[in-house]
């Protein structure tokens, strides 16, 4: 049976597993990502395969990291988060590791594992989103993961939602993901408990007594508590949500859209506004079948399985 | 050498074509299109494509249809402009004419007609934008016809682009058809018109002197000769146009972007001012490589020529 | 103690009342509004006073229509719902009934009517803002009306809350009075039930059946019921009132605004999102005083209550 | 004949003069403001007056800020530029001084100036906007400085123009300020000429060559030669401006609408759009009279000259 290591680079953590042929993980580690320090990261990568390869023979590495990859998999064009630019990862990790390296977008990486392994088995054409501090995404499009003619496809955090909106750092104004992500939340929820302090007691309770102290963590538990700030937080994000995924059944018809990240732990609390506003602005409503909208089985596991799982490929 | 018969169903003319291989048309003839009557509409195209058949032999039929068509290509959902509503329309055409019929989204057959005989030869990830009085699209990804999972994908007109904006008959709020069509372009003239009409001399000339007089077609003449109100219409469009298109490379990161349909007849008066705004609106412009811009070849036949070829598939 | 009529002419029904000093309706009659017909609707206007003087010595008239009106408050330039344009108003009815008549505009009459005798008592710094059909709205600066150097001040309604959105019957796009009003508060509820009619179970049933046979009244009913669509559909024009009202604070800094017209009838189901929007709306919110919000004493009266006391100014 | 002292207290200059009862400057001085020490601030004020008063024998002081001024005109409230929060600065300024001292927010009294001795002179009602780094505004109603309920009107920058738009220091998202002012001007300036580097080689070469270098005064520069950048930086933030200033004509009516700060010197450059974006944004237009725009004659003295003759009132 042949296995793989899926790596997950995160703005703090990387993940790495191995994984079998059937996306299990058999062995899991993680280290700090040295966000900064490019030498560094990639020296924390090779520590952390070299940990995972101990006791298990593995036959070839997939790697996913939050950044534009070029359509050979192995070049990161640029990274938001991360140092890298124009980064030749992909031979970089395989001479040092001395296997085989596969380098995949992470959105593209957690839209392949839940295709694969999770929620989104049996459709063949499937959008993921990742909701976390932006939104991350992929599809999979007939079947096979889509790329796009760079290497690029599936940024939709960085559709344009409002005209003229919210700055975004990759350079635009009113992206997608100023809206509908886990920062969103947050801006919302200080927002609300700073004009209407009545409305979040229990969430200001959570932190500090401040808006300023608000996390996404404190949104969420207050609004398990029926806290109506924290409440209208996620019905604001929720609302955005839907729109744009209204938007991607637009352009790409999907069978199936995955909503996962650290933000769809909230479950429900973000998947009911999120599905009321979304069933109001799909197209031609009425007319037609759309795609249905699920929670990712492998919420923090996705991309790590996904990249493991590309690397077979 | 195979032939094939394309048609392409607007809203007002019906126009057929016997095509070659090489997407050369040999034969071409064009019918009123009666809307509002499903069996007028079908008795048409029969009779449309029995001309054509006279003097050559052709082994199948490709029909573009400004409807949504089913991933089996034969069953019209629902069409904006035209009377069907789960219209069984290949099999009925294919019964009275006794060869196989293939229908097509227009959008999606004009999209194929570029790729393979227009502007968009030798790009495998393109997308195609017709601006009429809508805007249709189509999208060949991995050198494929995409047609998404319900067969309803490139809808992207429907996009919205303006949260809370001017109404669709799609039923939603701020689609961007409404913004970066050949309707926009009548109303914003319209509107500059009406306001200043010291800027708009030469296009009030060109109909009977009133803002309500302006079409389309005066619109293009007037900023031909420089007419400051025609030219800020047609700057208003290509600015949303392309913000549009900057939002299909965020999804789908296209090498190419063909731009057909009568408005784009315009050429730079329209494509100036959208290349202005798509380079600006290119999510991580700078860091990355994205689609070129490209006027259709086929301008009225793109739909005709690429149902023909689709039929042949 | 001095008498007076006000009149207050809207779309479908013509109010007048003999007015006392301190505001109280003597004797109230009502004509229905032939909208299209100028000859007609003064008549209508002149029977209604000869009824109302039949036993009641009055001085003078005042006038509110939903019209704009010039600065020596007699002649109505415009009326989007009714037949004048640059109509002599006020000295044909003047002539016609042998007493001074002054015409006001009718969201101006129903701000006075609410600063002498209603919930703007007390305040000289007041917006009132009429939630009707569409958005009417007066205002009480210094403690006097103000009209504007043109006569035409408060059409808060056509201030633009959305680039580029719905359309106005006064010629623009994305005017406040189509995200806030009666109007507003329909297409919501209709868009909401034909897109997730379990939510609206009870709102369609107050109705035909159907999303387009949902009216107003169908809304608030069901609102106070608890249907979902119907609560959503309040939130959303309360979210755009309160915005809007923030915005007037922004310009105005009123103490006061009083919220009322028809659909303020709805009470709580209006101002609580209403509220909500406008506490986090308001500039420098937490390092300010700003106004209050007050529902309307005289719904329906404060614009005949109004016109008849600033025919005694 | 009467004299009095008006200062301006900018972000980075507080200047001070002798003004006449006709308007006039007898003499000027100026200081570095210490913007983020209060008491240094106040020394320097306090040292100013003095200077001015050395061979004038002056009645009173008129101070204008950037702050919110309380309804005595005494306190300011808060100032987002400067560290005061409820500073008793009248009273601190009158004790220090031995004069009487009034304190006017510095758009009021850039209006006031204005309209006694400037582009406003007729008007009784006016309104003024000052394009600085961010939009200043005053309202001169019925003859009268309008100051508001609580004394905090003509804040019309924070009128929300973008629904979930750029964030703004006052805690709101979209303000007006965010897209019309100098600090939009060249953002918009930045952002094309990274984008489309060849239009805008006169603006780089202006600077550092980098977009990051650009400046408000290398905007001007360029769109003064031509620049297509500049001049499109120019045509972005003037259509924000018209559109605006039309929201601002719904509201109040006035006759006239007086145009200052910085950003006006660029003269035309700034005009021409903004006229032509505000007169398609008019509410009823073509239906009715509305305000001239004008550009202010006191560019950089407006709330000298103002504020001196307020402290007579």
């Amino acid at each position: 049976m042949s296995l793989t290591i899926g790596v997950d680079i995160g703005g703090t953590k990387i993940a790495g597993g191995v994984v079998d042929e059937k996306g299990h993980i058999l062995k899991e580690a993680r280290r700090d990502t040295p966000a900064t320090d490019v030498a560094a990261t990639e020296r924390a990568i090779v520590d952390l395969v070299d940990e995972l390869r101990a006791d298990h023979d593995v036959a070839t590495i997939g790697v996913g990291a939050a950044g534009w990859v070029n359509e050979t998999r192995s070049v990161v064009y640029f990274a938001p988060n991360l140092a890298w630019r124009d980064e030749q990862l992909g031979e970089e990790l395989a001479e040092a590791c001395g296997l085989p390296v596969v380098i995949e977008n992470d959105g593209n990486a957690a839209a392949w594992g839940e295709h694969r392994f999770g929620a989104g088995r049996g459709s063949q054409d499937l959008v993921c989103v990742t909701v976390g501090t932006g939104i991350g995404s992929g599809l999979v499009l007939g079947g096979a993961l889509y790329r796009g003619g760079f290497g690029i496809a599936a940024e939709c955090g960085h559709m344009q939602v409002v005209p003229g909106g919210i700055p975004c750092p990759c350079g635009n104004l009113g992206c997608w993901e100023q809206y509908a992500s886990g920062r969103a939340l947050v801006r919302n929820a200080r927002t609300i408990a700073s004009a209407r302090p009545g409305d979040a007691q229990t969430l200001l309770e959570l932190g500090d007594g401040t808006p300023e102290g608000i996390t996404g963590l404190h949104v969420t538990q207050a609004a398990q508590d029926d806290d109506p700030a924290a409440l209208a937080a996620f019905a604001e994000i929720g609302r955005w949500l839907g729109q744009g995924m209204a938007d991607l059944v637009a352009v790409l018809d999907p069978t199936c859209i995955v909503i996962g990240g650290g933000v769809s732990e909230a479950g429900e609390l973000l998947l009911e506004p999120a599905r009321a506003a979304y069933e109001v602005a799909i197209t031609g409503r009425g007319h037609r079948p759309f795609a249905e909208l699920r929670l990712a089985e492998h919420t923090n596991d996705a991309g790590l399985i996904g990249a493991a799982d590309l690397a077979r490929l």
